[in-house]
């Protein structure tokens, strides 16, 4: 399937398309119009079924999408049957939030082990995942190979940490550090969470009122 | 200034555009094309043209932007400059995280103070800000009429905590419970941080490599 010229904003829907499909597969929903998922969505009939073609063929005339075929295609195009593995790197409050209370299998990720400096963290384990040693990262990373590192780290730490990762042979980066990193290698990708876009959406919003 | 068909996607970018100045203007650039600016940002001069127009007329022919001037336009058009208030509700280690980290200065927001039920926790302080008891929060939102709250208790206690709040008076929820919230007020907005939305596009980028 082509799927070079899929644009970036395309790429950012395809998740929320999942988490709906998902919510109304919960709720035993079996199919449904792309004018009535757009409304929820808040999105128009057209953007979906624009968006949908860049990936194939989905839904039928006059039927709409049944909901578990489109919702299994899509979480297949982001790649949730792919069991990535993923490591926490810096268990501060962040890093021990998401290990708390994220579902990272829910998005086909495995979390393998978490690392950190503080002699009090290390050894221990939160919501059942190893809180391992700084000095350990480089052997296990060499073992255990994993997809994605979560980096939790200060942000005077964040660049270093990420060279660190990229010589050992990490290509993905969730990045909550708020330091936008960089890498020579093209097959290196940084996914940034910036909290202050976010808030500042939000600004607006209240601003706009 | 006629706002109001500005669409969901630009004001989205916004933020992006001031994040981008406002570390231009550090760096100490004066002034900036909008191909150097689409360069640095991946997106083409002719969308950040397209969505600046939105809001007025900025830059000049052959001159580029004003970096510092531009900065602050986006700034005020976000509402950075309004000295909103803020409070946390529920203290886990995500709104820790966000009492010790996030700069709520930064994005115009001042944080008054953040809410727990736990003994432990409430009149303590964390990063200078007082914690509260959950029961003291109606009185504490009549008496200081906070813009947003951010929402980081328990996903059973989320749609509970966001009526209360809205009952009192509160129109933004900065909402981190990945619960989807509602309310029948149109003049609530809801601001939505769904982790597993980025990690899932991480996911597909390296799926796609």
């Amino acid at each position: 399937m082509k799927r070079q010229n899929v644009s970036d904003a395309v790429i950012r829907r395809l998740p929320r398309y999942y988490r709906y499909l998902d919510d109304l597969h919960i709720r035993g929903t079996v199919r449904i119009s792309s004018s009535t998922l757009g409304e929820k969505m808040g999105i128009t009939a057209s953007q979906i079924r624009q968006d949908l073609s860049c990936f194939g063929e989905f839904g039928q005339q006059g039927y709409g999408y049944n909901v578990e075929e489109l919702r299994s295609e899509i979480g297949h195009i982001l790649g949730v049957d792919n069991q990535h593995s993923i490591i926490i790197v810096g268990v501060g409050n962040l890093g021990r939030a998401l290990m708390q209370n994220f579902h990272f299998h829910d998005t086909g990720f495995l979390l393998e082990a978490a690392f950190d400096v503080s002699p009090a963290l290390v050894g221990s384990r939160v919501a059942g995942t190893p809180i391992l040693d700084m000095t350990e990262l480089d052997q296990f990373v060499r073992a255990h190979r994993p997809d994605v590192a979560v980096l939790t780290v200060p942000q005077a730490a964040a660049q270093a940490t990420a060279n660190r990762l990229i010589d050992l042979g990490v290509r993905g980066f969730w990045n909550f550090t708020n330091v936008e990193l960089s890498s020579d290698d093209p097959g290196v990708r940084f996914e940034d969470v910036h909290f202050a876009d976010s808030l500042l959406t939000l600004s607006y919003r209240i601003t706009e009122r």
